[in-house]
């Protein structure tokens, strides 16, 4: 244990220290424990609080790398307003960086600053020249041949020069004479952060889980051949991102039948989540969804439709599973023999073990669940859906992870990290590039707004990305079971619009499927976790159409990326949702209205920020509604919406605010 | 510049690492950079987050000591829900003390719920015995002799136990079967923290400023002795603290004469802050002050009076301060020869030479300033208020303190840092004990809620404590200009109820010396600083015993101490100011009204929060005004108030909920 900062001795520090502090740098996660989060392509804006004692001008700059080898580059900071500055760095490309800030006082701005207070003050400048000639020749000192002799020229003549002169000579060379003065001490932030750096799709994509046993021809078990003719209509409805649960042999050993009973038939499936059987484990296929080389076709067919493939990683065994033989070690067993099954008491997992992560044998055992990752790396999967991580501890994660990285950069990590806000955050901050989250609790106007700015707020915001997810195999929210089609309409749009990454279990969600399975539970019916389910992808009452629309909306506005800034605006009726997205300097601006209420028609006046809508005030522009096509004049900050469930119950528009008018044309004067 | 945290190594880790992760302990002052202060006898609250995968009990510790030496004790934290943790310890003395956190998963814990669990559900727990007999024959192995025995002998006879014999068997033992079982991987937190712990005057206090030259017999320059007959007239008001604006020699050079002009006759004084001249330095004395003998006898008279002296440490010179000629290498010399004077261009101070602290010579300079502030010290001073500590390098003022503190723990010091937020800050986590502060500019309700409730907020809590002073020798504020007798009441007794610390400048406070330099200007006409004045004590216009009373409240009301809490009631009349301080665990609540409008009658209702009123919705109290003597009857949160300027424009409330009602009464039924 380190001891704390110690009195310093009497004796003044040993070096001359810096003048300068250097505080609240940003992105820092956890005073620097742990890296912050951008994507490929961002422009990474570090601030600091940063002053010295004194009046005197001060330099700052950012200073960065790849890698964290090799030489630091540096750009320069900008004084923001109370002492708070700003510097930005570009990522172009994923992986690890490191920065940090430097700062000093900049002797030869103060001084120029000075010169030019005394010159407005008509006060008399010759032992300022005189001063500013020893700053230039100093200067010429720490200077290269190239600019040295202008320095030195202007250090010799500066003294002799005329009031207007000087000044003018001083401020001309100043860019030089602040770059190769003598810094004296450098004051350097007290750490050096990290950034990791990922590629678009860890913070912006469109998912589709689905279970593939269930397009078997004619009510059979399907496979990954038949679930490979599922693609094309997976991609019809503008997804990136196609996720399987577990696609391995699942145990026989108390297999749970339909609806998570004890007792199931001999054909009943068993969940995928009971991973592992005579068949092999968390490497092998489940025969009856095919081979490897089948999984290789499904993937090839995926990427021709450019749709990438996420698989589930869930690191539990069914008691049948080969290393519970193989490696018993592995396993927590009881006092008589048995071992210990998942539970939370008095609930009991019967048809799962859980590995011992504290065993004896702990580091054989994360290196075999790094084996499995890197199986399905080579085999071309860089997408893995975690299941359940904050049943494992922290520490294997944050290696698991940085060591699959280290092979595959591009690798993307999804937390399934449905538990108490401070796991959820620290998961995240481990290094998994999303996280599922509360969205799906989430309702009324207020619990979206105070949800998404907490989302997106420090320090979450750095580190934290949410992927919104309406359904899963196990969410069926009550607000979906209760509202019908329109309810899974306003899901949709909120979950799409409001987060980069969003996804639906389908096709239970496309087919409106809200039954659960008992009143008050939030479990489907008949859940395609125990059983195969046939779903009619042709009936007219599928959102297939409307989720195209919406992506399709993602797709081409890019105000649904990461740079955008999403922001809520005030409606007068709290059933409606309003939200706009902007893209900085003078970009693209979408603006959001949903109606919450999936039963009632709802209208009300928008109170736009003028700053977003950037109009002047009364001025006139046009929304147009790019989900429902209606293109709409709008006038100032306030106006006038109505939204009916029946028909859509959102509207997503795209501001035009170059609306022409009649003053507009040559002949009107 | 060390590494950013680097990517682990493919291998796990070398050693099992702790499952438990501990986040945002509290206080933290900058990730531990800066120690948090706090004062002898208060308890210290130690928070956290802690957490672990799973859904395993966890058990935490906070670890403190003394000094920085010895061994470790340790205080039992309790969760407090949603993984924040509490625990604290006592810091009965001044000094510097650490402290850290640790936690581990209690299994012994976890066992026992899970036990309790599944005895709830009525299921077989003959497996669960032999799991927790194997843990009981761990502990007892861990245990010295005497827990050892009753740990053995309940791990034997446990797994023979009928289920309530068992379960009541491992209830009796978990004391010390948690205390002695085997903790496994314990984590600790990152960081070993530091606190400042200082004696109650560096929180509590009343301050009274005077010049002593003022006082002499008949108009003539006053002496220390003269002086030292003010101190019962300062002590008959109730104040703590008498603070002396620099009693060195005064310089002649560019000395100023009345109202900061250039051109002194041969009998100004010239201002104390242009400290040096032939007669000596910052260890002499004014020679018309007297000597160091009188000095001691000033000091003597204040003990007597229960009052303590603070004296001004300003680190700057005259001209003809002997440093100037002795030590030319700690001044900055310009090209021409001269020494640069004190300057904010075009502003010139004339009459000041700065230390040069970034000069070749600067240890030699650092070693002889520190001397100054420990001469004072040798002659029993412990309370330095530090003229603008701003214009002095942060390193300096951090090493001073320390080296000042190590030799007197008691030492005290204020920073007059009248500066931007971010340095005012940064001197209060430098060691600073108290700062003024923006309060003298804070007048509206709205301003003056914002303001202290930011000072209340963390982080500055932890380690900025005000100094409310309404006026000082440079400070006359509009408000006091403009609002008579009745502004200089309303700014007592706001200065006096929301800070720990507050003082004014006197006699010019108490007799309503109101008079600016100019219009629009916030100085003195005729200040003290420039030139002697002569003070009419008896005026009965004086504040003299309105002060008395007010500072008599603080006194006998622990509510105004440093444990007390303080929180802002809504008034609908916002010239109405209200705010309640209340101890803890039901100890005494006053409330503090105050009408901020100087010239008018203002009353309105105030809603008092009913957790602080602490009676039934309903329910009858008294609120006994401590300030006028009313006793008023008041009955649940919303009452009202009426406060003339002309009178008394303030209540200052003790709530006495224990208002007997005839119920209470034997014979009432």
């Amino acid at each position: 244990m380190s001891p704390a900062p110690g009195l310093p001795d009497t004796p003044p520090p040993s070096e001359r220290p810096s003048r300068v502090a250097i505080e609240r740098v940003s992105p820092e996660v956890d005073a620097g424990r742990f890296a912050a989060k951008r994507i490929a392509g961002d422009r990474v804006e570090v601030r600091a609080t940063i002053f010295a004692d004194g009046h005197e001008v001060l330099a700052a700059e950012v200073l960065y790398r790849h890698d964290g080898a090799g030489a630091w580059s540096r750009a320069p900071m900008q004084l923001l307003g109370n002492d708070r500055w700003e510097g930005a760095f570009d990522v172009p490309e994923p992986g690890r960086f490191e920065y940090t800030v430097e700062a000093w006082v900049d002797r030869y701005a103060s001084w120029l600053e000075r010169l030019d207070k005394r010159h407005a003050a008509g006060q008399d400048l010759a032992v300022e020249f005189q001063v500013g000639a020893r700053l230039l020749a100093s200067a010429a000192a720490g200077a290269g041949k190239p600019g040295a002799s202008g320095l030195r020229g202007a250090a010799s003549q500066l003294p002799g020069l005329d009031p207007e002169a000087g000044v003018a000579l001083a401020h001309a060379v100043a860019d030089e004479a602040c770059r190769y003065q003598d810094k004296g001490a450098v004051a350097a932030y007290a750490r050096v952060l990290a950034l990791d750096v990922e590629r678009e799709r860890a913070g912006f994509g469109a998912w589709y889980e689905f279970f593939p046993r269930s397009f078997g021809k004619d009510g059979a078990h399907g496979s990954l051949a038949d679930a490979a003719e599922m693609l094309p209509y997976v991609r019809s409805m503008g997804f990136d991102v196609v996720y399987l649960p577990p696609i391995h042999p699942i145990g026989i050993s108390n297999r749970k039948g339909p609806n998570n009973t004890l007792e199931p038939g001999p054909a009943d499936p068993g969940s995928p989540w009971a991973i592992g059987s005579s068949h092999g484990g968390h490497c092998a296929i489940h025969p009856e969804l095919g081979t490897l080389d089948d999984f290789r076709g499904f993937r090839a067919k995926a990427e021709e439709l450019d749709l990438e493939i996420a698989l589930d990683i869930a690191f539990q065994c069914s008691p049948d599973h080969p290393w519970v033989t193989e490696h018993p070690e592995w396993f927590e067993h009881l006092p008589d023999g048995s071992i210990r099954h998942a539970e939370n008491p008095p609930k009991k997992y019967e048809d799962i073990v859980p590995f011992d992560f504290e065993c004896e044998d702990w580091e054989a055992l994360w290196e075999a669940l790094l084996g499995v990752v890197t199986f399905w790396a080579r085999q071309g999967v860089r997408i893995f859906r975690v299941d359940n991580p904050h049943t494992k501890p922290f520490p294997f994660w944050e290696w698991l992870i940085a060591a699959v990285r280290r092979e595959y950069p591009d690798a993307i990590f999804l937390a399934e990290a449905f538990t108490r806000p401070a796991v959820l955050h620290h998961l995240a901050k481990l290094g998994f590039s999303q996280s599922y989250n509360y969205f799906a609790w989430r309702n009324t106007s207020q619990e979206l707004s105070t949800y998404v700015n907490e989302l997106m707020t420090e320090p979450g915001a750095d580190y934290l990305r949410p992927n919104f997810w309406p359904n899963t195999p196990d969410i069926l929210t009550g607000y979906l079971q209760s509202g019908g089609r329109p309810a899974f309409m306003v899901r949709l749009v909120l979950a799409a619009t409001l987060a980069g990454s969003y996804g639906i279990y389908g096709p239970a969600f496309e087919l409106c499927e809200d039954r659960p399975r008992e009143p008050g539970s939030e479990e489907y019916l008949d859940s395609e976790k125990y059983q195969l389910r046939q779903w009619d992808l042709a009936n007219p009452w599928s959102l297939r159409e409307f989720i195209a629309r919406v992506n399709a909306i993602r797709h081409t506005s890019p105000a649904f990326r990461n740079h955008a800034t999403l922001r809520f605006h005030p409606v007068d009726n709290d059933r409606l949702l309003c939200y706009s997205r902007s893209l900085p300097d003078g970009g693209e601006t979408v603006v959001v209205v949903v109606n919450l209420d999936p039963r009632f028609k709802q209208s009300g006046y928008l109170e736009l920020d003028p700053e977003v809508v950037r109009v002047e005030p009364g001025g006139m522009y046009q929304a147009h509604d790019l989900l429902g096509g209606g293109r709409y004049l709008w006038q100032g900050s306030r106006n006038y919406v109505e939204l009916d469930p029946a028909t859509t119950p959102a509207h997503i528009f795209l501001l035009r605010t170059k609306h022409r008018t009649e003053r507009e044309f040559e002949y009107f004067l």
